[in-house]
C-alpha cells in the first residue's frame, strides 16, 4: 500500500499540535508556572441552565419507549432546521436549504469532498488552516492566497484575483478579528457572479458582530443565494465546542454551470458519508434558539466581548498595534518585521501567556500573533496585568 | 463551476431514500395500513437508565464552571479509549491505537479520504453500500466485487482475487447476517499479508455473535495488527444510532510499503477535518462500558436475538430459505430466480412489511431480501403472524 500522495503536501505539523508541544516543553522547564492559555479559541463559560436542562431531559427520555429515537434524518431534525431558519435567518432562508452538521470543521471536510480535486480555490491570507489543509488532503492543486492586511483594510484586492472556482471567506475573520462591511461583501458577491465562483462563507463568529451595519450572513447580500454556501456553528454561538453542532446552508438556487443542483449532490454526499449530528446535541440546539436560550447566550457573548475589550485596552496601553477584538473574539496584534513564532515564544516565556503565532494562519500572519478572548475573566485580567507590568505577576 | 465528475458515477438514488419513497407511495394508496418496518436496521429499544443517567448528569455538569468542557482531543477522551481497549479488546489493543468517532459511516468516509483515489478496493458482494459509494465519491476506479453466496459459504473465494490495496470486510455481515469463522479470517489475513493489502474490518455487529468459536474482532487473528484496521460502533451495541458514537482501531504496526505509519496520517486527517465525537455521547459510551452498562446492553442484544429467532422460525415455517439471524440481527432470505425489488414490493403490498431488497447491497443480492430484527416485539410477532397466515392479520 502506497501513501496517498496528497499527504506529502501537508506541512509536517498542524498548528495547534505544535503549540501544544511547545507548551509541554515550557512546562517541563517551568513546572510551577501559571500559564494562561489564550491560544486555541476554545469556549470556557458553562452553557446556560435552560440548555443543559434540555440536553438532560432528552437524555432521560431516550430511556423510555416513547422518547427513544434512533437514526434521524441526515439533514437534521425539522424543528432545529426551522429554528435556524427563523432565529438566524429571519426566515429568509428555507429550512429545506439548511443541513445540520456536527460542526463547521467537519462540514468543511465534506464540502471539499463534494467539489473534488479539480477545483481552483482562493483563501484569505491569513485564514483558518483547515481551508487549505483540507483542500490539500483532497488533492486540490490550484490554491490562491488573497493577502489581507491593514494596507487593504483586511479585504482582498479582488481586482487582482483571477477567475477561481471556490472562494473561502470567513467574516468576522479568524484570525484577524475583522468583519467585512456590506459594500465589501457586495463586491465579493459581484465577483462570484461574474466569474461563476462559489463562495464558501464561514460565519462561525457572526454573533460577535456588535456594529449593526455589518452583515452577519452572506445571504444579507442580494444575489448571494445563487453564488454562496454558508457554514454556521453552535460552537462559539452557544459554547458547543465539545457538544458538536453546526449547519451548512446550500440554497436551492445554487447550481453547477450545467444547471444541475449543488444541493442535490450535497444531500447525496451527506446521506452516504454522514449520519446526522447527535440527536442530543440537536435538542440542545433547539433550546439555544428558544427565547430564553437566545437571551442567555447573548449574555455569554457579551462576556467574551468584554474580555476582548480588556485585552485590547491592555495591549494598546503598552503601545501594541491591535486589530479586531470588537466584532470578533480574536485580537490580531502586529509586530512589524518580527517572526510570529518568535513573538509567540516571547509571550510564552516572558508573560507565561499562550497565544497563536500568526504564521500558523498563512504567510500573511508572519508578523502577527492572535489572542483569543475566550477565557475565564480572572485569566483575562491577569493577562492584562502581566502585559501592563511587562512581567509575570 | 463544473460538477465533480465522481458524482456522475453514483446511481441516482441511494438505497434507503428509494425505500422511503416506495413507502410513501404505498401509504398514499393505503392510508390506513399498519405498516411494519423491518427495512432500515435501526434500533428501537430505549437505552438503559444507567446510561441515560450518565448522559443527563454530564449535560447538567456542562452548566457549571467545574463541569464544563470545550474541545476535547480529536482522538476521543482517554477514559473512553481505555474502556474500549479493556472491554472490547481485553487490552490486546492499546488505547493509543483507538480513535473515537461519531459513527462507523462517518469514519468510513474519512478512511476513503485517507487512502485517496488511486487505490484498488475489494468488497464482499453483497455488502453495505457505503463501501462502494463512498469510494466512488472519492474517485476510486478499481473496485472489485467478491461474490458471497451459499455456494461459497458466504466467504469470498480469495484464490480468485487479484492483488488489491484495500479489502472491506464486514463480519457479522450486513446484509447476509453470516459471520466469518476463525479459519476464514485467518485465510483473509494471510491473503492480506502476502498481497500487502489492508483490511478494513467492519465489526459493527460483533456483539450479536452467539457462537463462542466465532471471532468478534479481526485482531483475534494472529498477524492482523500489521494488515488491518477495525471499525467499531456503539450504534447497534448500545442503541446509539441517534446519539452517534463509534471508533476506529489503526494499529501502530500498520505501515505503508515505505514503512511510514498509517496511524500518523490518520491522526493528521482527523485532527484537520474532525473535531471529536460529542462529549456527551462519549460520556454515554463510558457508561455503556461500565459493568452495569454492559449487563444492560447484553439484555437488549438478547432481545433482538430473540426477535431474529422469531422471524427465522416464521419464514422457515412457510418454506423460505433463510440465512443469518443467529450471529447477526439480519436475516437474508433467498427467492431463487426472482428480482429482489419485486419481492420487496410483494412483501410491502401483501404483508404490509417493509424489508430491504437485496439488490441494494450489490448484484449478489439480486434474489434476496433482508429482514432486520431490530423492532418492537409486538411488530415482530405481528410479522410472524402475517407471514404464517400469508396475509395481513
Amino acid at each position: 500500500m502506497k501513501r496517498n500522495p496528497n499527504f506529502e503536501k501537508l506541512t509536517p505539523k498542524y498548528l495547534f499540535p505544535e503549540i501544544n508541544s511547545r507548551k509541554r516543553k515550557f512546562f517541563a522547564n517551568h513546572p510551577s508556572a501559571s500559564l494562561i492559555n489564550l491560544g486555541v479559541g476554545d469556549t470556557t463559560e458553562p452553557i446556560p441552565k435552560c440548555i443543559a436542562n434540555a440536553l438532560s431531559h432528552f437524555s432521560i427520555k431516550m430511556s423510555t419507549h416513547e422518547g427513544y429515537s434512533g437514526y434521524g434524518p441526515e439533514q437534521g431534525i425539522k424543528n432545529l432546521r426551522e429554528k435556524i431558519a427563523s432565529s438566524i435567518y429571519s426566515n429568509k432562508i428555507a429550512p429545506e436549504d439548511i443541513f445540520v452538521s456536527d460542526g463547521a470543521k467537519c462540514d468543511l471536510g465534506r464540502l471539499q469532498i463534494l467539489f473534488g480535486k479539480e477545483v481552483s480555490i482562493a483563501v484569505q491570507d491569513p485564514s483558518y488552516p483547515v481551508y487549505i489543509e483540507g483542500s490539500l488532503i483532497q488533492g486540490v492543486e490550484k490554491i490562491l492566497k488573497m493577502p489581507c492586511s491593514p494596507e487593504n483594510g483586511f479585504f482582498p484586492s479582488l481586482n487582482l484575483l483571477p477567475k477561481v472556482n471556490l472562494i473561502y471567506f470567513c467574516s468576522p475573520n479568524n484570525p484577524t478579528g475583522m468583519a467585512a462591511t456590506r459594500s465589501q461583501l457586495e463586491e465579493l458577491v459581484a465577483f462570484a457572479e461574474s466569474n461563476q465562483s462559489v463562495i464558501i462563507f464561514d460565519s462561525a463568529y457572526a454573533n460577535f458582530i456588535q456594529d449593526p451595519n455589518l452583515p452577519k450572513s452572506i445571504f444579507e447580500i442580494k444575489g448571494a443565494e445563487k453564488v454562496a454556501i454558508e457554514i454556521g456553528s453552535f460552537s462559539k454561538l452557544a459554547g458547543f465546542t465539545g457538544i458538536r453542532l453546526g449547519w451548512t446552508v446550500i440554497p436551492e438556487g445554487l447550481k453547477y454551470e450545467d444547471g444541475r443542483s449543488i444541493k442535490a449532490d450535497w444531500h447525496r454526499l451527506t446521506s452516504t458519508l454522514f449520519n446526522g449530528a447527535s440527536n442530543i446535541a440537536q435538542q440542545g440546539g433547539c433550546a439555544v434558539l428558544e427565547q430564553d436560550g437566545l437571551q442567555e447566550i447573548a449574555c455569554i457573548v457579551k462576556f467574551y466581548q468584554e474580555n476582548a475589550c480588556i485585552l485590547k485596552d491592555a495591549l494598546e496601553s503598552v503601545g501594541h498595534t491591535v486589530f479586531g477584538g470588537i466584532n470578533a473574539p480574536y485580537l490580531w496584534v502586529r509586530f512589524k518585521g518580527q517572526n510570529s513564532w518568535d513573538v509567540f515564544q516571547h509571550f510564552l516565556e516572558k508573560y507565561h501567556i499562550v497565544t497563536t503565532p500568526g504564521a500558523g494562519f498563512g504567510p500573511g500572519g508572519d508578523e502577527y500573533i492572535r489572542f483569543s478572548a475566550f477565557g475565564r475573566r480572572e485569566d483575562i485580567l491577569n493577562t492584562s496585568i502581566r502585559i501592563k507590568k511587562a512581567q509575570v505577576a
